[in-house]
C-alpha cells in the first residue's frame, strides 16, 4: 500500500502511542487520523484529565517522559506536593508541566469548547501535525467492577489502587447516550485502512468501539481492519490486560485477542514469540511485536503498513 | 484594653496582612477575627483566585514571600510557564505551590462548599489560629472605570495594567445582592473594638463597607472604631492609592482618607510624619505606621491596642 492512504489508528495510552508515534514518521500529517479512547478520563480537584490523550499528545510532540511513557519528560510535582499542606493526599500524579495541560483544557471545556476542538487546538500548539481525535466528546467513564471494592472508577481501580483488585466485570458509564463526532465518523468513511494498536483491547479498545454507531461504521468498511495483540509470551507489555483477562476467566494469548475483537478486524498481528491458531477469515502475520526505541516503532509501523499494502 | 477583648480586622492584602500580623501575634485566637475584602477575587483559568484572602492567609502562616509581601517564599512557575507551550501568555502570576490553594479552593468551591468554610478549613490547615473571615460569600467584583480602557475588572486593572490606566471610577458588581454572612455578623456584633487596616481605603475597605448591612452593623456598635491612614507623606505605603487619590480628585493626605471613612471611624491613626486638621468627634494619634519587619509590625499593633484600651 502507498503511503498515499488514509490510515485511522485506534489507540489507548502508553502502547498504542508508541505505535502512533511509529506511524506518524512515516505518514504524512494529512494520512494518519489517531482515535483515542476517552473512556479513562477523569476529573481530579476540579481539573478534567484525559490521560491517554496526553500520553499520546507528549509521545508525538517529544514532551513525554521516556521512561514512564506518560507525563512530561523531568517534570515535577510541587503543586501536588503543596496539596499535602492541607491535608490533602493526592493519588494521582499531576506534574507541575503537566497540569498546564489540564488547566486550559478544563478551562476550555469550561468554556464550552469541545474536547474535539481542544485537542486539535493543543496538539497544534504543541507543533503535531497529525490529526488525534478524542473517540467522543461526550463524557465517559469505565467502571470496575471488583471482587474487594464493589464498582469503582476506573483511575481509582488503576492508579489508586494500583490495579490490585480482582476484576469481575467492566461497564462504560454514559456510553448510550454518548455520541460519535462527525470528525470521527468522516475519517473512518474516508479510511483505506484501520490500525487497532497493542493497546488493552477491553480498557482501552471496546470503549471506542463501544461509542453508538462507530463499530457498525467500521464494519460497513471494506478495507484492512488490523489489530495488533497488546499480548506477547502470556503477558501484557504494559498494564493490567493479562491480569484481568485472567480475572475474567480468559487464556492469557494472542488468540483470545483475535478472537474478543471477532468480526471487528479482518487482519491481526501477532507476536513472532507466539502461535496462533488459524482465524476463520482473517488475515494474520507474526512480527517483532515488541517496541523498545524508536527504531523499534518506525520498523513495525512500515512491517504493518506494507503488509496491508500487499492486501489490495 | 485588656487582651481579653474582641478585635475584629478590616484588611485587603499586603498592607493589612502586615498589621494581622502584629496583632496576631500579641492577642489570643479567641480574640482576633480578621475581616478580608474579597472584591478582587477573580477567574483565572478556571481557577478562583483570592489575592487578599490568599496574602493575609500566607502571611500569617509563615510561607508568604517576604520580598513580595504576597505569594508563596520561593515558589516557582513551571506550570504558568508551560502554558506558553499552548500559545498562552497568563499575565497573572501564580506560583506551583501557590496554585495548591488555588485547585483546593476552587475545586472546593464546585463542590457547593461556602468560602467561608473554605477559608477556616485552609488556615487551620496551615495552622493559623485566629479567625480569618472574607467580608462575604457572594461573588463580587470590583470594576475600574478607566480613561484609556473604559470599564475594565479590577485584576486587569491592577496586575495586567500594572495600575496604568487613568480611574475615573470604581463600582462593585454585584454587591448588591451579596450578603453578609452569619459569622461576620456575630464577630461584629461581639466586637469590642474595630480596627481598619492600612489598606486602599477605596478598593480594600470600601468593598466590605458596602456588603449590605455591614456598614450600619458597625455603626450600632458604641466601640472604638479605628482607622490606620495607608498614606503616609503623601504617598500611599503600596499600590495605587495615592495614584486614585489624585485622579479622582482628592488631596493624597491622611485628612482625606479619614474623611472619606466619615461616620465609620471615631478614632484615626496618622503617621509622625504628617500633620492632621483636627476632625469632629474622631479620636487621633500620630505613630511610626511604617511596618518594615516583624518588631515594627507588633510594635504598632500594642501601640494601638494600648491607645483604643485607654478610652475605655
Amino acid at each position: 500500500m502507498a503511503i498515499e492512504q488514509n490510515i485511522v489508528l485506534l489507540v489507548g495510552g502508553v502502547g498504542g502511542a508508541k505505535l502512533a508515534l511509529g506511524l506518524s514518521e512515516i505518514l504524512p500529517p494529512e494520512k494518519l487520523t489517531i482515535i483515542v479512547n476517552t473512556a479513562d478520563d477523569f476529573w481530579h480537584y476540579g481539573l478534567r484529565i484525559c490521560p491517554d490523550l496526553d500520553t499520546v499528545m507528549y509521545t508525538l510532540s517529544g514532551l513525554v517522559d521516556p521512561v514512564n511513557g506518560w507525563g512530561v519528560h523531568q517534570d515535577t510535582t510541587l503543586t501536588l506536593d503543596s496539596l499535602k499542606r492541607y491535608g490533602e493526599n493526592p493519588w494521582f500524579r499531576l506534574g507541575d508541566q503537566d497540569l498546564a495541560t489540564h488547566l486550559l483544557r478544563t478551562h476550555l471545556l469550561r468554556s464550552g469548547v469541545s474536547l474535539t476542538e481542544i485537542v486539535a487546538q493543543l496538539s497544534r500548539q504543541l507543533g503535531i501535525k497529525h490529526t488525534l481525535l478524542p473517540m467522543t466528546d461526550a463524557s465517559v467513564a469505565t467502571m470496575v467492577d471488583t471482587i474487594e471494592l464493589g464498582e469503582i472508577e476506573f483511575q481509582s481501580y488503576f492508579v489508586q489502587h494500583r490495579w490490585k483488585p480482582t476484576v469481575k466485570s467492566l461497564r462504560i458509564e454514559g456510553i448510550e447516550s454518548a455520541k460519535m463526532t462527525d470528525q470521527v465518523k468522516a475519517q473512518i468513511e474516508n479510511a483505506d485502512a484501520i490500525i487497532i494498536g497493542p493497546s488493552n483491547p477491553w480498557l482501552s479498545i471496546q470503549p471506542i468501539l463501544s461509542v453508538p454507531e462507530l463499530r457498525d461504521t467500521l464494519l460497513q468498511r471494506n478495507i484492512p481492519r488490523v489489530a495488533v495483540t497488546p499480548i506477547v509470551s502470556g503477558k501484557a507489555l504494559k498494564g493490567p490486560a493479562a491480569k484481568i483477562m485472567q480475572e475474567l476467566g480468559l487464556a492469557v494469548t494472542p488468540q483470545t485477542v483475535a478472537e474478543f475483537y471477532g468480526e471487528v478486524i479482518n487482519g491481526f498481528i501477532y507476536d513472532q514469540r507466539d502461535n496462533l491458531v488459524k482465524l476463520n477469515n482473517v488475515n494474520t502475520l507474526s512480527l517483532d511485536t515488541i517496541m523498545k526505541d524508536r527504531t523499534d516503532k518506525i520498523r513495525l509501523a512500515q512491517q504493518m503498513l506494507d503488509w496491508i499494502g500487499e492486501w489490495t
